[in-house]
């Protein structure tokens, strides 16, 4: 079970490879590409955090150092608060400790945090050098380390710096989930059910025939294969047709315009963005059944899938709608006053739409009420 | 007396004015482009240093609100050692104070460390946003503000952050080198004179035609025109050609590859960059005379330009060929174990040569010594 899906991007295209035990084989791939995606002799530094590097690390390590790296590492502290200029500051140390040229490259272990610096530093080291992303959270490979936006968070807000630097290679080993907490794995799972409705209906009949999709453990190894294959085509497609996000890309929002206001509202305390997106993407369906874009049996069949994920549909308790509505005209996709909204028109469709009145966004959100 | 060059990138190409007064017209040179190259109420951040704010900034900022747009500064400390993250997280505050959006710009007012500094800032707010350059020192003018390599330092090295981002306008004032410090002029010149060497004989026979070259107001208006126009086309040209420094932008090392070993050498103290790549120049002139590549009468004519300049032809007291020779083979322009020279071949024309023998190095370095 060894998948490739190619991102034929014009100055950088490049493979993601969907791969049990793919860990051990980065080096070998790397090297073993005609011409080689990384010469041999190279220097490599590894970037991760102690979690995923106490797992997966030193497999990592070993499988590059025998395909004739000369590899070091650096051991990022956890968590999104940590997405810092200052952790990115860090990788630039080990850089030049570690000596890295023009023709080094930086490997990412770990989820999107881990991803979106080291990238951001592979872009700005020596104004440019080769990052490789091996994702290791659910959201990570289906979403981060996809479509070359890199960046850190400014103290004031999230994902201000950064810059676009697609990665030489994508290498996803779904092994690796079996340790990701649950919570973070459904989250993703939001993100996925997204593109199947936005994208890719196959992709959806797929969820569909899942018995559970709450837990990696209930996931038969070859639909978990093909969740991701599906998920990053899904990514890429998008990615590829609209690389610097000029248009098309703005689809992949479905669920976040309000999803963003309430993880924000929220103080992005007690809930996760996955589980925003979720209760955005139910709301934004009822805006889309009300507006006549979409059927209602579809709708409710979404609805299944993320209950099935075992993600929240309904508003959470004490975070009043007037609330929700105040904040998304401030938001960053308002046009002109109106709030911007992605709606499906079918399962594996969608559009975008400036033309949802605030009272419909109001009298849907009263009946998501917890 | 106002000229434009084009710079003919494929995916960002811009313009390069020079003109006297250029800086009351910025605004409305932005605002007139068709279609315009900023859209009038965006917000513009200028970003300058003390120095350059108090003579220029005034100026700048009125040509901009006349131009109808919302204007704010940031003024940072002057000199390479600002030239750090740290300067640029205040502009990224600034940027975030000032809410910058997709479709904002920053201008650039200053030196090549100002240049710098704000194209990056520039290349990696909100993943990249628009940056004009309006160079004040004649380095700036004639080099940093042209061909998009921006970028600070790291506390162990100089410009190893950094990214490429292209200018969408540069705005040259040649006024406003009659606040330039002297030394600051004369340090460009010996850029100007290695344009003329490796790339327009015409430019180079300008240049002999000044009675003096060491001080800004020596020079004719419509001399100094005619050499920031050459010099600008010079760079933009080898830009144009290699814009992500792949081989022919190599040749602008001509005289850096001694120059830099000096420098270094020297701790950047008591030299400036300038002088010491007029030295390399030198030094790189005798090897092409030896080599055969290069006239002897040639040679000598680019040693009297530098002479007028009043820039240093000789290697300062007290530092040691052998140290230079042995920083060389440490030096990034290494191949394969051999320095990597740039060699003039006439008045105009240069080449890259890594077949430069070490004893060779060494004599005329020998005969070098103050
Ligand atoms: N660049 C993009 O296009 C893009 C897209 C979406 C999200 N993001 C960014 O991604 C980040 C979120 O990514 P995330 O959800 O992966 O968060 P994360 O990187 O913080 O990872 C979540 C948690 O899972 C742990 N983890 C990851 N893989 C594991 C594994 N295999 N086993 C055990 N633990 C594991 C991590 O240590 C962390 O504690 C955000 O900063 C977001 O802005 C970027
Ligand atoms: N990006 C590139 O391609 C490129 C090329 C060459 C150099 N550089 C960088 O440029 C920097 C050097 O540039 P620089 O020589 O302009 O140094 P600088 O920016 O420090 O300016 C030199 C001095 O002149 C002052 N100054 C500038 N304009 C003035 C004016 N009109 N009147 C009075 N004072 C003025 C400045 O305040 C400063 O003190 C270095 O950091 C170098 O790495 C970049
Ligand atoms: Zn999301
Ligand atoms: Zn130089």
């Amino acid at each position: 079970m060894k998948a490739i899906i190619s991102v034929p991007l014009p100055q950088a295209a490049y493979d993601i490879v969907v791969a049990p035990a793919g860990l051990d084989h980065l080096g070998a791939w790397l090297a073993a590409a005609e011409p080689p995606l990384l010469k041999s002799g190279q220097k490599v530094l590894v970037v991760s955090n102690p979690t995923v590097f106490r797992h997966y690390g030193q497999r990592v390590l070993d499988s590059l150092q025998q395909a004739g790296y000369r590899v070091s590492h650096c051991v990022l502290p956890a968590g999104e608060r940590y997405k810092t200029l200052r952790s990115v500051q860090k990788i630039y140390d080990a850089a030049l400790a570690h000596r890295l040229e023009r023709g080094s490259a930086m490997v990412a272990l770990g989820g999107g945090v881990i991803g979106d610096m080291t990238g951001f530093a592979a872009a700005t080291w020596l104004r440019g050098i080769a990052v490789v992303q091996v994702p290791t959270s659910l959201l990570a490979m289906v979403d981060a380390a996809i479509g070359g936006k890199t960046g850190v968070n400014h103290p004031q807000g999230k994902n201000l710096i950064g810059a676009f630097h697609q990665p030489r290679l994508v290498v996803i080993d779904p092994e690796v989930l079996k340790t990701l907490p649950a919570r973070e794995f459904r989250a993703a799972m939001a993100e996925i059910i997204k593109y199947g409705v936005i994208w890719d209906g196959e992709l959806f009949e797929g969820l569909e025939a899942a018995q559970r999709l709450d837990q990696v453990r209930y996931l038969p190894p070859e639909l978990l294969q093909l969740i991701l294959q599906r998920s990053c085509q899904a990514k890429a497609d998008v990615v590829a047709q609209d690389e610097k996000e000029a248009g098309l890309r703005a689809i992949l929002n479905y669920g976040h315009t309000i999803g963003h206001a309430i993880e924000s509202l929220m103080q992005y305390r007690g809930i996760n963005h996955g589980e925003a997106v979720a209760i955005g993407m139910v709301a934004a369906a009822a805006i889309a059944t009300q507006l006549g874009w979409w059927d209602q049996a579809e709708a409710d069949r979404q609805h299944q899938l993320l209950v099935k994920a075992a993600l929240p549909t309904q508003i959470p308790a004490g975070l009043a709608s007037d609330d929700i509505v105040a904040l998304l005209s401030t938001d960053k996709k308002v046009q002109d006053g109106r709030v911007r909204f992605v709606l499906p028109k079918g399962i594996g469709q969608a559009d975008t739409t400036d033309a949802v009145s605030e009272p419909l966004i109001r009298s849907v959100l009263a009946a998501m009420a917890a």
